[in-house]
């Protein structure tokens, strides 16, 4: 079997990305790229600018900062789709100060609808001391739990060090 | 054999807590919980809420935000017991002025005189980049080097990633 | 086979210098040590003269804050090396304002060139939430494009957890 979820956690620059998308290429083109990043300033910009570059034919993009949900369920139900990265669509939802719990759901009932294979990318924000501010600590807390929600069904679990993958779960068949 | 030292790693939100519950439980209860937070704001105050009502029924609950050696040799030698968690009590002996490094060795001897199952729980807290302040540096260096002196006793070392288990060591006979 | 590039990950106060000094010991001595710190203030300088009396007998120290590459090349080809470590070497080419691109490629040849052991010990930097100021950010992307960069060539790459090897890759013959 080769759909489901499958979930790519990573640090800051650890390959996750480059990664995530050689896992969705294993499956026949066209591949559904879900951006959820948006341009804010100049230095996303140029991360944005790189990532696209780097993917080159094959894909097929959608913006969807906010409405993941709705954006994956418009989706052909078979077509391989990379997601990156829920970290920043929940770092949008925060600043538009959604309920993050109700996005959580809706995000996780629109994967559980998806027989196709779904790659999302997420940070592992946890692993430093705790931050001064409050804002993060609750935005640490959120991504946490919302990385925990996901992995609990997915398929498979990839945590990515150096570019290279550990397996954290998989229980494909 | 079922007793001996687990120690339980991850980051924030990583799940740590509610996975070293579970491998708790999986021995007979009465389970003992020990507490090392002190609910010093309203903030820590909903956590140990929170973590206390997920618990429920079996649980013993004992709290030793300092003297955590001496409540574990008070103990029955056989009962199953949650430390939870020691990156707590590091900081509490922290803000004390004690001793950290006298105090790392009651614990290391109060465990290792315990034949029952004893499962720590600790955060990691050195994968981010270096701290501003010295004493977040200072913080960071002794809870690094407890988990390492732990480790290095413990029968079986789990890192949580997103609520799932990376198993680091383990010598179960 | 003996020889080839070990790349060592860890966090803060993960153990991973202990565990890199234990693998290159498990070859005949004499073994090289190249030290990329700079003992710019106490703090370091303390650090230093632990890393240095653990360490103990059969070393041959080098010091190569910026001119890795070069010192790798001066030494025999069969000896083993321990570096320690490419993150502070990374952070004093960063504050030099080199090029961190060209530095990295002339590392990597440096390295190919070495039938011997040689381990390197970098830190894993980016599992923390984002950091505030710009040239954290910055510091941040570079390491871990060394970490892949390296890991990419590398026999074995190890990260630390307690002190404990999680291994992420191993293609040794």
């Amino acid at each position: 079997m080769s759909g489901g979820l499958v979930l790519v956690l990573g640090g800051a620059r650890s390959g996750k990305s480059r990664f995530a998308e050689g896992e969705v290429r294993r499956q026949p083109a066209p591949w559904a790229y879900i951006a959820t990043a948006e341009a804010r300033d100049g230095e996303m910009e140029a991360r944005i600018a790189l990532h696209r570059s780097r993917r080159g034919e094959g894909w097929q993009t959608h913006e969807a900062p906010l409405d993941l949900a709705g954006t994956l369920k418009a989706l052909p139900p078979e077509q391989p789709v990379l997601v990156d990265c829920l970290t920043l669509w929940l770092t949008n939802h925060l600043l538009a100060e959604h309920d993050l719990d109700a996005e959580g759901a809706a995000l996780e009932s629109a994967l559980a609808a998806r027989p196709g294979l779904t790659v999302c990318v997420a940070n592992e924000v946890g692993f430093g001391i705790v931050p001064d501010n409050a804002l993060a600590r609750w935005f640490r807390d959120a991504a946490g739990l919302l990385n925990q929600r996901l992995a609990a069904r997915a398929r498979q679990v990839v945590l990515v060090v150096a570019g290279l993958p550990l397996i954290v779960k998989d229980v494909t068949p």
